[in-house]
């Protein structure tokens, strides 16, 4: 991550997300990696309401320095699911028990729908040179295709976090992000993408934010290090209380981290197919491990991360902010 | 569309279709009735693909007269299922066999995205007067709803040519439009409409385009007149070969005709809920008629046809447009 | 109905029911006919639970002089389903405000389940001379038929009181019997049998027990007919309170109207599926009414009834039986 | 396994197979050990048809010297999926490739159904004493189940092989047992069992015979230890040809080994569905390993396998048996 990477060498990304404590990190490893070029963000209904997560990221950006990247607000609800947030992860707010400075009325909100962001950028720029990040309900990302369907053939990859091979956190086998809106992950993960990689709870379990992580970040004298620990600390609280975790897992910015560098992230090609029928594993990322891949599968399925150097990626982000 | 009318009686309607004969036969019918004004047309994957049925849109709205009236083109597909057209019934270009004097270039096709185009209608006109006319899959009306929810709310009615209470065509419970993509009609099933009529199979099958009113067609002596002869006879044709019909069900311009004059098209209120689960019954309208509506049901079930007065629409629009 | 029937012409049939109001009368029915014999009496749960409507049959055996006939205990619960019963229609005893003079001790109740007995019998009898008149739940026909698979080819004709192709009474479109356990009814359903009728609700909602309808009961100075008369108000009160119909329609002897005299029960071939699937259609029995049902179709849907001649059959057992 | 076990503490077994050769093993690892009183064989239709399976049953059977166990005939197909078999895996006759000396007519055949005498059994002897072991499709234990619900009280557990937590064989996450006949096993996994161990393909797939394994069982001159080689080489050649497994896994014994010392087999209490709706995931047993299960938890998912230990039974079971 030297200062001298050729900004043509830069990963271009959209990031469509829903703040949210690892959104939010998600957001800030974005900002403050130099291997990253953001060319929107774009929000939706997921671990809060569209109104919170929106504010939430324009409070993060306003944070981060993204006072210029355009941001649209997107979907309010799944496609076919009834509404449904996540306060006892992510709290009232989306954000409880961290400070910001900001309100975030430096960022502009866009006119347009996130899914209509979406497409503008996606045709503007070149072929084969946008990768999406959604770290939240895919429901924006399924309005973008079904919206333009060119978007598919023209996108450099998708690199998602939501979904899980072995394990769920709200079923048994169900993520929240892909259960929230199935219908939504169904249209995306059937799409023809260049490639699309899954960065599920089988990765991000692996991104505990133990005692030692925590206090790293509390020791970088930095305004997105100190916020990064209050998000750390609450998310923590959140996670030992509601699910019995000594850790918390920070998810989203593993996605990030993979676009950053896939060597962090490593994911192995695998057919992957969301249940929406199932009375028991509706939302489920059906992954087809028990054999290699066939030739041409262009679903990816993330199952092992460096978490040493995952974690020195995020506070370098948090430490170059400023 | 005679000069005594008061404008403000008039209905106010964005016609949401894929000609097909009787799309194309609905377009005549709204053009031709001075109790309606036509916002927009837009276009849906159906009948036939999006690039086809868009060019019979045209080309029937030039012989129409509705050059100014704003065209968009809408979905490609449905919402998850596969893409799937019906050539057996509407010829493989949606309106093989009738002639048509323009190609439509006369008729410009808006940037905008269907679904765009009516979310921009509904939210500039004033509240609770548009009404919604679809007769194809109800996709873009899914995509429109998703994209701005406030359409709901604001939109008279919508009267849409789908489904049905006791019988269905292309399975034993299930509706063509319906079953092509039954998550975008749950989506609009299920939102609060004020009302929300569906002119069903119940209601279609009422309108048969016997040798009499085919003729009659035939005997008036308009451009428009002629093409709808046109339009019955190879409809007909189809219908015969493919369904085993004696005279075809002219679908989709009895929502129009409800429009025009509720009292032609008899609706009762009653639950109905889009079956999106079952083996035999995917894509049914499943309609409770059992005992009398809730009160406060606002989803109707048009159930009886008044033919002669519906038949005399028809040939009064396409005597009128000349 | 002459003295004089050749014994040889008489139908024999296993009356598999839930006694029970309508189930009671179907006894009734099946006792009085001269064109039966009862072969054996099986119950399973369904109106009320296996306790009660056994216990009702033997009371009402009693009543019948059926005393000689081997009565079995089947089913408690549905395969799949949990257990349900009604009693908003059947009463806490499944014959709540009726009277019979004995407890039924003097029919003995076989030890077999009567899955068991239905199997040894149709083995037993000679091939294409039994025809099994289900009145419940199908529980004890499937699992007849997944503990002899043989039996399928060997009963004569299969004719159940249940489903329906255009109505419902606990769903839009289920029927009390066959959602109660969908998976039997779609067991029975799709096995090859020589022949099955559907006697449904299009049918069963024609035998609407009228004022005048019960009033010929009480003229009728035997005890089967006082207790029909007892039955047919008890029933009439339940269905004025719970379902809002003015005369109550009495289901299950259809059925065995139909095994007297298929001329008073007409009924269309036609492809029926059992919808096990469906979230507003689960226990649906989807009959294809579409078009003439397919060369070699077993399956029939019971349409129309002739009420009077249903009637008189009823009364004249009633009257027969003393 | 000392030669002084007192026969009171023997575990007592209904083994319900579908031979097959890991059923085979299984049934040679019963008959062999001191710590297994073997009440009954019962057959099901599964990895061949029910008449090749009760051959097979028949042969094995005479070899083991079970010559006084009852043997019965069961289930011939899936309660509501249709009849699969497996030759891909087992062959034509179930044990291709596989010698015996016997034809088995010194097996009787029971004239029962499989249900049947499981219930007769289970409700003959005390209370608590009987162990299910079916190593094949749940058919016959539902069957049984749903003529005698007090069979489920009674039986001390089930240990059943079939399913798994996070690997299927015949699906992403369904095994070939479950799958065949996903609503069989749906009632038994939701009856109220004292204990119900799964032994799934977690566990099963650390049975591996591999060269040193085949080669031990070879260097056992006993035809019991001669035949078990013959399965063993018969069974990795098609797994390594279909499946592309260097060893096979020895699924059923591995159900006979929980009986015999449950330290062999470890399992976890976890709650375990089985999916009946999924596009993806019918017949998957959905096992809850998110966190500790809840008090009173009676299901178990077995999961580690002491291997060197259950070749050593298996082994001694061959050598004892002479």
């Amino acid at each position: 991550m030297s200062n001298t990477t050729n900004a043509c060498a830069k990963s271009r990304i959209i990031l469509d997300c829903d703040p949210g404590y690892d959104d939010a990190a998600a957001l800030i490893l974005a900002a403050g990696s130099p291997d990253i070029e953001i060319l929107a963000v774009t929000t939706v209904a997921g671990n809060q309401t569209i109104e919170k997560v929106t504010r939430n990221a324009r409070r993060v950006m306003a944070l981060a320095g993204l006072t210029d990247v355009p941001l649209a607000k997107g979907a309010t609800r799944p496609l076919i699911n009834p509404p449904v947030v996540c306060p006892e992860i992510h709290g009232e707010t989306g954000l409880d028990g961290t400070t910001l400075a900001s309100e975030g009325e430096e960022v502009a909100v866009d006119s347009r729908h996130a899914a209509q962001l979406i497409v503008d950028i996606v045709m503007r720029e070149p072929e084969g040179t946008v990768t999406l990040v959604p770290t939240g309900p895919l429901t924006n990302i399924a309005l973008a295709v079904r919206l333009e369907p060119k978007i598919v053939e023209r996108v450099k990859t998708v690199v998602l976090m939501g979904g899980g091979c072995r394990i769920g956190n709200v079923g048994p086998f169900a993520e929240f992000n892909i259960e929230n809106d199935p219908e939504a992950a169904a249209i995306v993960f059937e799409e023809k993408w260049r490639k699309l990689v899954m960065v599920g709870l089988d990765l991000t379990y692996q991104a505990r934010a133990t005692p030692d992580v925590r206090a790293s970040f509390k020791a970088i004298n930095t305004p997105a290090a100190q916020f990064l620990y209050e998000v750390l600390e609450a998310f923590g609280e959140k996670y030992r209380k509601n699910r019995g975790f000594d850790a918390p897992p920070l998810h989203d910015p593993c996605a990030v981290a993979y676009v950053i560098d896939p060597t962090v992230v490593e994911a192995d090609p695998a057919p992957i197919h969301v249940e929406l029928a199932g009375a028991h594993t509706r939302g489920m990322t059906v992954t087809d491990l028990r054999r290699p891949a066939p030739e041409g599968t262009t679903t990816h399925a993330a199952l092992r991360l460096d978490a040493p150097r995952f974690w020195a990626m995020l506070r370098d982000a948090a430490a170059r902010l400023g």
